[in-house]
């Protein structure tokens, strides 16, 4: 199998006029209704697990359709309607002067007390971070579109040109740091691409591992450390590659319940972020590794480590890796035969096996043999 | 106060063949001693705070010098003296192909059943990773310096030119991400530097503000985000712009323990790393905020946050901030007068305030009053 890079799918644009109208016409929509002496309200897709489920049509986590209506005029809902208004008026000012916050800057910045009450808008960051999920549900449109900034985490090392406001620069040519992904993506752009592929890489120390055996240069492909679980920068500059680039996608993770939880995070969504899966996600990505075919494989018996927690048919269990391992069994988006038969076998013999445990070899080993052959050989986990 | 740049103290020069020659003789002497017929052994600094010490000359958290001496024919100790020929051999290979590896890599590498026996060389990383602090502190040689990569974290952005292998970059033209900083700098050159001083920060949201508002730009500054605790390759980047490029280091963290302890960690060096203070910490590194006083100047009472855990004088306490906070105040390193204060303050008003909170006066505050404000008129701790 020989990864090319595809015909994009779409094309992506960012307008903040578009956010800027969603918002404006909400906010007119309170307003008529107040001046009517009608209740105001917010109509608010419903969050957690029973509103959740799989899209085999488009293979992703996915919202339901059931909504809960947000009163003014009710006791239990006018402290969040409140809260909904100053927030919207907040990120107006955002999207409308250019300008970013973090999610603790938007809390910081709208505490204070209502004039002539003792009352504050907000006591904790835990009562502005749902209310600006809310938004994204209610407007379809992306925190980072708000100009509300995720936490960075991630960087990105191979031959693509990326363009960020003025400055144009080689993302091959920063010797062997690499591009720090920074929070929000939307803005950026790729004039140059000269990969053929994208691997993305759990740890920064098999990240680093890679660029010094000069992997992308030789293999032609970028490579995106998600230094542990991905953040959203980073899984919406995958989606982006993918989508609008036409880069193929191999994720390489542990072989361990929390790498592959990375993986399947970045293929169908999560759970807390369903809403958000069809701009977020990347359905058409590949495993490359580890898998528990892998031990036997290439030897790597003697390197593997055992399961952490409690087996299921011990007192106490199940626990820790074994826990989550029976979770994923029953998530209908781990259900191909294959990655069945990965969990199951994890399960039995009690073992997960690292990305680095690859040095065992030597080296040069993952660069040199494992990732080639097995990429070449197109033995990748749907 | 103008801070500018000053005359470097020391040039920095990274030699591989120094670091080999060190490695050998203690391997000649190994095998001198086995060659007739006495008992070797490596005499190896003992870990620990009972050997470790404020050093009010050098403003340094260091090691004592308590040895104790690690006997081939011991059977308590011949298992760490073959654990420490074996990784030994192993770092001369990585340097000497000038081959990097993580700590992990270095023991999954290493880790083999010893021929004719069901021994294995090593069960655990636990095993590993203190050999090599131990050869860190037998030899005065960094990790880094032996190739062993330390955990990347941190990134860079201002007006500098990087110099990593072959690629020339100036750290202002990367957009808004910036340069990821990799887990080992000792390679790593500065041909350009255009900036006055050096800015370290805690948070990345607060980096990115400060991006966002062109405060690099505006105070001619190197902005170097931690991302938390500084990593030892972060550190290692401060000691060697403030001693080799003559750059004044400012840090600015959260106001609570565990902001103050990173601020600490860059300046004195850690109890744990005492050995290597000399190295990667940077004693005339100076504090400009959060501090409690900031919260009565810039009347943020109202975006305080509660210090957590129990206080001294409840039952079950002191746990959490108060417990942190109360090993401050005894560390010889924090007795200055104005730390104290500060320490003293947070402990009697029972609260904590955030970079971030300064967002509740407006964005631009932070990057246009509190810091320039601050660093003109010389209101930093020491």
């Amino acid at each position: 199998m020989k990864l090319k890079r595809q015909k994009p799918k779409e094309k992506f644009s960012y307008d903040p006029q578009k956010v800027l109208k969603k918002l404006e016409d909400l906010a007119w929509k309170i307003l008529e209704e107040a001046k009517s002496g009608k209740n105001p309200y917010f109509d608010v897709p419903t969050r957690g697990l029973n509103n959740v489920y799989f899209d085999e049509e488009s293979r992703l986590i996915r919202l339901g359709d059931r909504l809960s209506r947000r009163y003014f005029l009710n006791v239990a809902h006018a402290r969040k309607f409140m809260q909904t208004l100053i927030l919207m008026a907040y990120i107006k000012r955002l999207v409308s002067e250019g300008k970013h916050a973090s999610l603790r800057e938007a809390y910081y910045a709208n505490k204070h007390t209502v004039p002539g009450t003792r009352e504050n808008t907000f006591e904790d960051q835990s009562e502005s971070d749902p209310i600006i999920e809310d938004l994204e549900r209610m407007l379809g449109v992306l925190r980072e579109e708000m100009h509300i900034t995720a936490d960075r985490r991630g960087y990105i090392y191979g031959d693509i040109v990326i363009k960020d406001g003025e400055d144009e620069f080689n993302a091959s040519k920063l010797g062997t740091g690499g591009w720090a992904v920074p929070g929000t993506v939307e803005h950026i752009q790729f004039p140059e691409i000269n990969v053929d592929y994208v691997l993305v890489v759990e740890t920064a120390a098999m990240a680093d591992r890679l660029i010094e055996e000069k992997y992308p240069k030789r293999e032609n492909c970028l490579i995106v450390a998600t230094q542990g679980q991905a953040s959203r920068g980073v899984r919406r500059l995958i989606h982006r590659l993918h989508y609008e680039e036409g880069l193929p996608i191999i994720v390489f993770t542990d072989g361990d319940p929390y790498g592959w939880y990375i993986y399947s995070t970045i293929k169908r969504g999560s759970i807390n972020l369903a809403y958000l899966s069809e701009k977020l996600a990347t359905p058409d990505a590949k495993f490359v590794g580890m898998t528990m075919d892998d031990i036997k494989e290439y030897n790597l018996e003697n390197v593997t480590e055992k399961l952490k927690g409690i087996p299921p048919d011990k007192k106490g269990g199940p626990t820790g890796d074994y826990k989550r391992l029976i979770e994923e069994l029953n998530y209908p988006w781990f259900q191909d035969k294959e990655w069945q038969r990965q969990l199951k076998l994890a399960l039995k013999w009690g073992v997960r096996i690292e990305q680095q445990a690859l040095a065992n070899k030597s080296l040069e080993f993952v660069a040199k043999e494992y990732l080639p052959e097995k990429i070449r050989e197109g033995k990748l986990l749907p």
